[in-house]
């Protein structure tokens, strides 16, 4: 096997492949990333059996092909050696007893690789059910719903982001079981799609690096226990959660006894300082008071050790009852930061009923849940 | 205790003064910050024993007072609140019993303080002996030496650089008996300082920094067990290390048997990949082979487990006897670091005695030492 490369164009695809690479992986081979070289191009593929990513350099002047062969080179320190190469291009060639050597200009590394055929297979999946949607849509999507995935791993299903493709619509939802995050977006084509992939979250979150800041097309290729996203030259695959998804519709109020609607930002920035002190309690509260009546909405927070804080929050079309309501700040955080309008409106019940925030325009269906904490 | 004050500005005489403060203080109050406010202006105090930090901030449109006082406030709480205040002033007022209220806009946090009086006295030191120098000389010359003092604590003098102000110039020592590092440098002013200060590394690293970009004019007060360096409205005070430093004089070699010069920049590269390699094995060591003969220079590192790198060398004048000499490279990487000029110069005797790196111009006093690796 004996290649030369533009080393920065390698580089580039290097890093996308070893996205899919854990340092905490339960196979060593894992830790390496896998060559194969055949006539028509460089295959460069990466997993931590979760997630694996393949990645094809096509042959042409960047990529002139000496000798065809495969090996699995350990991918922390190649990509490093790879990165700090003096030249523009590099020679890579596999020796006897699979010694590989990397050359550019009057530099010469020898590192020691690993027999190609000891890796493992990636799943085949049939193309049959592919369908094609927007990168910048589906990274969004992910984006306002995967905050939310348990970290924990007693509920397995909950470690996933529920994608239900149907109706021209893709619906989203993600839940911990103290929040959710539930969001639908029209599709732009007349795609007969009917598809639900429980993705796990930290899959997805890959995947939405990977997409970038851009809007590649995506093609998704769902099988029985691994999905397939297509982007480019870049085949990422993720196994799919089993088990069935709690229905979380029945979750979400219909209705509400207190509203009000907020400045994203301001809200921020006044949950932020509450959560200063907030962090440092064992109870990580505030308190949110509307006052009806008063026209008046207060947000407090405590730490026995450090002190207090309140203030009066500005707001708009405070309505219904009166309710002083207690929450853990870093979800109604999390919340605001996956919060796309620039006003949300809050919806409350009762004090101890979930309660919602909703974008203040009508038009965009998002809603995000959070459980409130009993303080007495 | 009363004042209103520009909340940037107290911010950033705040960050200052909190340089002094170690998470991993000894006394629990030294975790506080000390504000004492008399008719004059605003004094905050931060120390670590080690290191103490004092900033006067002046009354005028800025600074409000309205009843002196003074108080101990948690400092990074207290920094983290004022960070994110929403107004672009807040007053902080001291109430019964040391709680403080700071509030800005329709912010109003509670804090509590502790009494001022427990907070330890800084030394007084008498400005008889007081210099001021250049803070752009004083931090270049922290900056090309500091690096190279002794992180052990089993030779504390070694902890330490060793400052001589005398007949003019400034030099500075330090090593930690593996490398060394000495600059050497003209004091512009026809100062007649005589003075020998053994200053501990960590407190110079804050110095330096608190100097900043700027070339500040920095006053020097030295005193018994203490020196005093003034920066504007700031004082920082440092202890002085004990004990007489080694005669380093006699350690750096008058004469080479070898000798090469190097772009500085190239051989640093060379020097980072070779280390890729050094840096998984037990003996982090490269190895130099220098050939006069055939007018070769080549570097060589290896790690058994991953594999080896050789490199030929650009140089220029290499003159002498054939010599091969192994050595840390995370040690010639600091050196290369430090250095100030585009090119650098190395002397060698033998395989096992120590060797220098200078600058390629003769102008420059600064020598840079290493001992190498024995590796049979």
């Amino acid at each position: 096997m004996k290649f030369t490369i533009n080393r920065n164009m390698f580089l580039e695809n290097l890093n996308n492949a070893m996205r899919a690479i854990s340092s905490r992986t339960p196979l060593p081979i894992l830790n390496g990333i896998k060559l194969n070289l055949t006539s028509e191009g460089l295959v460069l593929t990466g997993s931590d059996t979760n997630v694996s990513i393949e990645i094809t350099i096509p042959a042409n002047e960047d990529l002139q092909i000496d000798t065809v062969g495969a090996i699995i080179l350990p991918a922390r320190f190649f990509s490093e050696i790879v990165k700090k190469l003096p030249g523009k291009e590099f020679t890579l060639e596999v020796q006897d007893g699979l010694q590989t050597k990397i050359t550019s200009e009057n530099t010469e590394f020898v590192i020691n690789g690993l027999d190609a055929s000891a890796y493992p297979t990636l799943p085949e999946i049939p193309e049959d059910n592919s369908f094609e949607i927007s990168g910048k849509l589906l990274r969004n999507v992910i984006n306002e719903t995967v905050f939310a995935v348990a970290s924990q791993e007693n509920r397995p299903t909950l470690n996933g982001v529920n994608f239900t493709f149907k109706d021209n619509k893709i619906k989203a939802v993600a839940t911990d079981s103290h929040r959710l995050s539930q969001r639908e977006v029209a599709l732009k084509d007349d795609s007969q799609v009917d598809a639900t992939l429980l993705i796990p979250g930290t899959s997805l979150v890959e995947l939405a690096r990977i997409i970038g800041e851009n809007n590649p097309q995506v093609q998704v290729t769902p099988g029985d226990n691994q999905v397939l996203f297509t982007v480019g030259n870049l085949s990422f695959y993720t196994r799919l959660l089993e088990g069935s998804y709690p229905d979380t519709d029945r979750l979400i109020p219909t209705n509400s006894t207190t509203s009000v609607e907020f400045d994203l930002s301001e809200l921020a920035k006044s949950l932020e300082r509450a959560s200063l002190l907030t962090h440092e309690s064992r109870n990580n509260v505030v308190k949110m008071s509307l006052d009806v009546d008063n026209q008046s909405v207060k947000l407090q927070g405590d730490s026995p050790e450090i002190g207090n804080v309140e203030e009066e929050l500005s707001f708009k079309n405070l309505q219904g009852d009166n309710l002083e309501i207690s929450f853990n700040p870093d979800y109604l955080r999390d919340a605001l930061r996956a919060s796309i309008t620039e006003g949300v409106v809050m919806n409350f019940t009762q004090p101890l009923r979930p309660f919602t925030i909703i974008p203040d325009k009508e038009e965009v269906s998002f809603v995000q849940l959070i459980t409130p904490v009993r303080t007495y």
